[in-house]
């Protein structure tokens, strides 16, 4: 068995690396697509997970830029590393449990998670979208870009599931106005949206808590 | 798009129904397989979840004693329905962020979510532990188990990723002491870990948040 964390990941990115090969990623890709790999136990995420190729770049200079993170769900909020982000000044917000956005949601018949990215409005402008369960939050999200000129950096949409996931995450890829990362299909989930945000923000800040 | 909460739920549970057929599940087990399935996205979860027959028996035991559920990693804890389960009187509990765990796990070279699973010693007899993350983790429990007596209700063990990850599950479903809920193989992870003991907390109270 082994017991150190150090030593435990860097042996699982030896087992990913040879999945990966083919690929033609850069340094930095590869180190997200082995987080979320890693995130997962599925080497079936290699074909699937799609970056845009502005979106790594734009990620950074948001967080280096003291840029918050807002999230669809309190366990995407949980996962990321917050000490990282906090070394640039940046925070994650998720309003998911609001009593404001619970009373949106009720009203309007809409899901707590749309109702939240809603209620963001400005406040993503600049920011980093980080959805990992919810595909109407995405799907909210990128209402706000395309019709209140809401401009996030970048989009990390993951959501889950068999209804409207997929559908969400095609949608994401197809727009051309905000960088991404994603992957195609029904998988992803929380723990793949904290796995992408974090390779980002262990790429910026090499010294690990 | 659907927007209503339970339409998309129940939409899901039937497009993963298909897939249980031939597992000859209860009615209770198709809700754990069909909660973990969604939450991953991933149908291939069907022939790699693994439920002891005592499981589900012993963990709604457990949880209308009032039992308390003790999990790995914060992503696990925020993901449990605590309002559901502290209708029975439990919490939940998770170690691996306090100072005094980063101490042991800094002085005795092992992950900080082993030696948080250590130090809840007695605490764990009659809970369920819910393991979401780590290997390491779930090792400790099962020699905590074996060597010192330690008597969970059932063990939720789902730690994911390529390194010790198959070897701790196997040796979970391999024990003979407490009844568990696992995946084989490399998948796992938090969701997947809330998706069970969340499933469990829906038989229980039909009443949904």
């Amino acid at each position: 068995m082994i017991t150190k964390p150090m030593a435990i990941e860097s042996r699982s990115m030896e087992i990913i690396a040879p999945h990966l090969a083919g690929l033609n990623l850069s340094a930095d890709e590869t180190k997200i697509y082995s987080r979320i790999i890693h995130a997962a136990g599925d080497v079936d995420y290699a074909p699937i997970i799609q970056i845009h190729p502005s979106a790594i770049g734009a990620a950074k200079a948001a967080i280096l830029a003291g840029g918050n993170i807002f999230t669809d769900v309190e366990m995407v909020r949980t996962g990321i590393n917050k000490r990282a982000l906090a070394k640039f000044g940046g925070e994650v917000f998720c309003k998911v449990a609001d009593a404001e956005v619970r009373e949106i949601a009720q009203r309007e018949g809409i899901t707590r998670s749309m109702a939240a990215m809603r209620s963001f409005g400005e406040n993503l402008n600049g920011g980093i979208v980080a959805i990992g369960n919810a595909p109407t939050a995405l799907f909210e999200v990128l209402r706000l870009v395309r019709e209140e000129n809401i401009s996030p950096a970048v989009i990390i949409g993951v959501p889950v599931g068999f209804v409207g996931a997929a559908d969400s995450k095609a949608e994401l890829a197809a727009q051309e106005k905000i960088p991404y990362v994603t992957v195609s299909g029904t998988k992803g989930g929380s723990s793949i949206a904290v796995a992408a945000v974090n390779a980002i923000l262990y790429i910026l800040d090499n010294s690990r808590d």
